[in-house]
């Protein structure tokens, strides 16, 4: 059983949690805890080896933490998603196989895309697959978005190579649980076309970066990073390719964190317990 | 100030131990913990933000622990060290001038040498050095390095490229405070010469590992690993350059490790909080 | 156009080639040459951007060259492949995912089983599955699988966690054309559950490693090799899965690698010119 | 022998070397070449197993190369360089030992530096320090290092962590010869304390990036990156610290790749013929 906190820091928090779980005779399996100084926060991922009533150890910790804890006992029940894809498939397809041999932590609802190309792989697998062209009207193409997300019980969008840039308002509504994969380089390039302008600099380094989507979009708070090396041999489509590869390994690890309840967020950045 | 704590697992530990930091009005600034459930051992590193009295504190926690149980309040005072060189200049050299800037977190007290190559570097930075030739007598070797070690105080002997093998008898006496960086690879190589097997062997990866030494040597726990790559166009004397590289960064790595009192010894293996 | 040689070295090896082609109005994208000077071998990987009549470019080639010479032209027309698998899916997904987008390099023919658990996913993909159980008899095994080999034209036999030693007999009828992939150590783990042994001895890392099949069984050349950081808290089973990760990130490279003609054999090793 | 060449690109440029190589009876050890298509630029760095005359040499591959094609023979002899530091040990230690040991590929000069900390060390290994301390006067600060520069043969200038921007002017008399070590991260950040920044932003990588120094300062062609991980439980210092050793190692591989001759330069990016 899984047991995550996030509240103001205070002298006597660990003591008091776990006098708690030891009064309950419940055996600490691991414990992860984090203090911010500077915030005044504190963050724990706890596992213990017995199954509680959930309701009821949530309700005892609120009680003995400061006002304000976020509390959440045994959030390991499955997540579900719903993927935003455009046109690659490198992402999704992981995704997809992950869902289909019960791996992914997480039970995939349905994939919506802007192109229909991804259509097939989804229906393989015997998943819903929406279409919603992007014509020109970002409020209509978001409207129908939001009306197929509303037929469905979800805790997480996944944007798996989703190439429109939402509004901050259909984005406001998701706050913190949407999830985006950016093809991000070292240095970072900003605007159309990142993979040319890292050809023309002669990065060294290819990176990915998986992260939180805010109104700010692409300033995020980050889950994860990896890069791969690169260099002059690569053309610009080698990059492409070879940035496809990472990006599949960043946004995977990143759901996995996500899903096993070790992210924690606040301001604009992340606290990974693992 | 730094707590360290190894002993037999059982409920409630991190609510006494928590508690008792609590009751001394000490906020904990980083907690890590392990437990090794197959064999029920409990493992914590412990930062404080005051300063206590060490033995009033240290004999309060053997109170609240388990018999048995190994505790050491703020282990952080400097350690020393004795390195034991050969021939090879990077990884002393790299120790040496960390020891210069006060960024080593210990400090070398001498450095003993089979060859006498390295006394310059040692010199240059005020280091004793004792050239003790090795002339086939290993008894008798052993029992000179034996009287020269006698005359320190020290913490660790560090083996940084020392390329003899020490008696059981020798090691024995020095148990889990030896720490050696061995050439190993991918597969590892046992014997002589193993960066001619690797290279007839076409690996793509050459690695480093800094273990504790054993009396059944290069079988000791293991501190920390790394690798770089390796490919067809590297010589055998390219691998042994790119070798020293990698030898360097771990052993560096791996006493950092050991100096912030981070790596905990059982069975043969370790626990690594960092 | 991609032509590859491999031949006895010689003074004069690449002015000839190279004279050859320009001769012809061959303009050279890239060369990737090698020379092992101890073996007194020559590799060379050449990108030419015209499209030459393949037979006759090999033959002018093979006349100036030594005697022995191994010159492929144009060798990258699509590659056919027949995949070995038993009950893991992982690299067998992502090679059948690479297979339907057709970014493998390579179109794989059929997959034969040892367990019938992974005939679905093949269906999806419309992939022939054809399920072998292996009941004790090895010669039987091997020859209902030869006997679905022979239907097949094929370049490449992939073992995609197959966990069934084939016998020498029947690797010496596929030699150097049949690829595993490996869950090697550092140290390597013979024998059996290897990633026990690399828990009860507490390793920093685990790899991976592609190579070819010889009738040494894995030990013939290596192909490819990646590394992930582990640490105490993996449990055998976290082992397993972070293994599950590399072994399809390895997997996947060499197969490009090979698939793109830049893995050359020789003796028990590899040159890969990239 | 080290032969190194950049050219416009044309049919038969590798013929016509290797011919004239061939003729004069020189095995190519190695060869590596690369052509940018977009640009119709021809690199090539060969390694032959004779001692021919250089002057000879270079004037017969002139012949037959395109004009305006620089051709570099026997660049092998030892590189002379300059080192210019602040208060920052890491990369100037790491160079002064390579060094004092021959293993840096060139032969350091002297050190200056805008504080007089480095001095002790420098003096340690007998190597001229000058302390020119920076008060206000750019201008005159640059002169007094022109000063002392214009005493010494020299190949390269080498920024070890000199954290004084350099005038466009002063750079533009070093044009192509002066390598840096910038503290660049993902994503970058830009302007004062970089550290600050990553650390507010929550990276989950830190990186760093050697280059040439142009009149564009921090953005020249890049020679070599390399990251490591980082996490939320890095304060400001701790990524500091992460920062110098990633630093010193991107830096050391830098130097080595271009006093090797394996580093082309053209626009504002690099070739690197490994």
């Amino acid at each position: 059983m899984i047991i995550v906190i996030q509240c103001a820091d205070r002298i006597g928090l660990v003591a008091a949690i776990s006098t708690l779980l030891s009064q309950k005779r419940c055996n600490i399996i691991s414990m992860q805890e984090h203090v911010d100084k500077g915030e005044q926060l504190f963050f724990m991922r706890v596992e213990i080896d017995k199954t509680e009533d959930a309701e009821e150890l949530q309700q005892a910790l609120q009680e003995i933490l400061p006002d304000g804890a976020i509390v959440k006992v045994n959030p390991e029940a499955e997540k579900k998603v719903i993927v935003l894809v455009t046109k690659e498939y490198h992402c999704l397809a992981d995704i997809l196989v992950r869902n289909y041999f019960k791996t992914l932590g997480a039970s995939v609802q349905c994939v919506i895309g802007n192109h229909n190309n991804l259509q097939n792989i989804c229906h393989r697998f015997e998943i819903p697959f929406y279409y919603i062209p992007f014509a020109g009207d970002k409020q209509g193409f978001e409207e129908a978005m939001r009306d197929i997300i509303a037929q469905y019980d979800y805790d997480y969008l996944v944007l798996a190579k989703f190439m429109q840039i939402l509004s901050a308002d259909f984005v406001g509504r998701f706050n913190k649980q949407v999830i985006n994969i950016h093809h991000s380089f070292l240095p970072a390039f900003a605007g159309a076309s990142p993979y040319r302008q890292a050809y023309e600099r002669g990065v060294k380094l290819i990176g990915a970066t998986a992260h939180y989507v805010t109104d700010q979009l692409d300033e995020g708070p980050i889950i994860a990073q990896q890069i791969i090396p690169a260099n002059h041999s690569h053309t610009v489509q080698d990059m492409v390719k070879a940035g496809k590869e990472i990006e599949t390994a960043v946004l995977a690890k990143a759901l996995k964190l996500v899903f096993d309840d070790r992210v924690f967020v606040y301001k604009n950045k992340t606290v990974v317990l693992e």
